[in-house]
């Protein structure tokens, strides 16, 4: 069995990036980005008027303070100019600043009576209230790499910039398949000694936070049935993720079904706890994660393994944060062992709360979790206050 | 004008409780539960086996150390029955455990020949490796309780209890309004003088993280047809967003128009930059948002007051997270400063590094922001190291 970071680096050596499409822009949020995006004016485009109320020549500000209205400057109108350096222009927030024009003095700080605005006082100058063209990006300029992720301030920048159409990252098309013939659909009332499927649907809400909709199916324990649905799923889907039948269990097929398949299996076996029989493997371009059956395995894999492959297929740098376990626990060498947690924010500080569960087939306690602390494996005890990296399932109130 | 957290009390007090609404499991995720979830039977339903291998009678552990293998049972078979008790079941993961059994070895700890399991070690003892019925949680008790969010592992338990229907808080049926002649499509090439919309994208693209799916609409700067616009779109929308149009320009006819339709003005003016001009306003059970049109300030505004609001409606405590300022900045009192940040974790710390712009109309540089720190009006100097309230514009890597 290997370690932790020994998986992970396996799963970097096989994540081939992903290939590229085009979205429209309606399509494109929470996608990774896979184009620069440049500026196709000055940003902004003209000297711009950032507050409402007059706009004069600044150089005028020492002979007078008062100045006749000649015009309004509105927000959408083309640029005027100021005939008479001695009188202004009204202008509003969003405008072109006038010609002859270089000084916005705000509502706020005037007295405007039959056409004539007076100020109500002198501390003004050059260019106050003004948003210089350009003063935000140039023409040309590069404004998002590629490989950002796309996030509302992110879109209103495509927006801003005309796009619509954005090169992205493409979504792999993933199967989620579920086994373990005790399984039944959650329509139906379980016999006494079945349940109903879940793990599939926390997999599948899994990846709809990571903005991919999977589908899922349910496959017998039975070989040869396993051999054909598998087989033809590979040809439509370009990664499966399959939770349980990857153990040492009778009805476990996975594993030579796999092989038969000629799926190369990089990964069986990670010494960790809860998740050791994870299994991951590969054939051409498609990608198959074997998850072992129970909800917290499953989980907890998903996130520590498929997170870090896509991370990798999207050219992201994984995520690598610490929190600070809050309750001292003891945990028997030598596995790594993830700790469920409920996070909380104290003073800046992310601190982890272990959840107390009856073992990783509890899913009840799983539902209590926001994610988990993986405590090393050459350590037995782990005190209140040390740090660890942390993994959450799901967005977290931070 | 009042304070920031003078508007949010206002918020608090106009925010009704959202409606509850019923909505298939498949379209629960990420919805606020608004009904209690109790087990429908034990969980586990069963004394379940919790790893491959055999089933015995532990005390025939002082006895014998190789037992005959009578028969398999597997996951989702009805229970079996040991007929002597020195004998064995093979039994795997999620099986029932069989009658007259109560301790499961696993194939690790055992040599199977011809029939006959030999235990290759005999520190064995009761209940190992099974997953008592009833342990995690007992047929009626409260697994989930109302308020909670619908994360993924709260569907793997909507799933498990057989919930194919689930009471959540209804999402309020909302419209983002832009205004201001100097907006174009984002199909258009503008004129020196226009720009294109951005501004209710971000909204949009915010409210969609929150799993709002909200319009968008242009509105033109003239008071009339605002006027008649909006009324009909109060008719049709629990809630209506504008951007732009709420300062002291000639043009911002919005806290006009809104007076005229009846609607009650709660906010107007708050003391805070960017977002000064920010109003908030009710009629019957509607809300106005009117976020101020510079980028920032819009996006600022999204994130205190309507976020806020929006928690309130749903039931849930508001965030409350702090962040450690990563650099020494100075600010004019007595505004709040809403400091553009992007964060950062080092050793469990969550690190606010100001991000440099031109402003609130700097719609480049909000982009690269994923926050913002809220400075207090009290100070003008912030030190590097100090804590203050951080607001995140999106999920971030955490």
């Amino acid at each position: 069995m290997i370690s932790v970071s020994e998986a992970q680096e396996i799963l970097s050596k096989f994540s081939n990036k992903g290939p590229i499409e085009r979205v429209s822009f309606e399509n494109c949020l929470n996608r990774l980005l896979a184009e620069n995006i440049y500026a196709d004016r000055d940003a902004p485009p003209f000297d711009r008027v950032a507050m409402d109320g007059i706009a004069i020549q600044s150089d005028q500000l020492q002979i007078r303070q008062q100045f006749i209205i000649e015009d309004i400057q509105a927000a959408g109108q083309e640029q005027k100019s100021l005939n008479k350096p001695e009188n202004c222009l009204e202008v509003m927030t969003g405008a072109v600043l006038p010609v002859h024009t270089d000084c916005v003095i705000p509502y706020e700080k005037l007295t405007i009576k039959n056409g004539v605005a007076r100020l109500n006082s002198t501390d003004h100058k050059a260019f106050q209230n003004t948003h210089k063209k350009g003063i935000d990006a140039k023409k040309g300029d590069q404004l998002l790499a590629s490989g950002t992720w796309i996030h509302p301030g992110v879109k209103g920048v495509l927006a801003t910039t005309g796009h619509t159409e954005i090169k992205v990252i493409q979504v792999p098309k993933i199967m989620i398949c579920s086994t373990g013939d005790e399984l039944v659909p959650i329509t139906h009332n379980p016999l006494p000694h079945q349940i109903r499927r879940s793990n599939v649907y926390m997999l599948q809400a899994a990846l709809k936070d990571l903005n991919i909709e999977a589908h899922t199916t349910h496959l017998p324990d039975d070989k040869d049935q396993l051999n054909a649905s598998i087989g033809k799923l590979l040809e439509e889907y370009d990664l499966l993720m399959f939770s349980g039948a990857v153990s040492k269990g009778k009805y476990d097929f996975l594993p030579t079904v796999f092989k038969e398949l000629g799926i190369q299996i990089h990964i069986h076996g990670v010494k960790q706890k809860p998740g050791k029989p994870f299994l991951f493997g590969t054939i051409g371009s498609k990608s198959v994660f074997g998850f072992p059956g129970n909800p917290s395995s499953t989980l907890v894999c998903f996130h520590l393994y498929f997170k870090w492959w896509y991370n990798h297929y999207l050219g992201k740098a994984p995520n690598n944060n610490y929190a600070y376990l809050n309750n001292e626990v003891t945990f028997k060498k030598p596995l790594t062992n993830h700790l469920l947690i409920k996070s909380s924010v104290e003073d800046g500080k992310i601190l982890a709360n272990p959840v107390a569960n009856s073992g990783s087939g509890d899913l009840v306690h799983l539902a209590l979790a926001d994610g988990f602390l993986s405590l090393p494996a050459e350590k037995d005890t782990f005190k209140k206050g040390e740090i660890f990296p942390i993994t959450f399932f799901h967005q977290t109130g931070l």
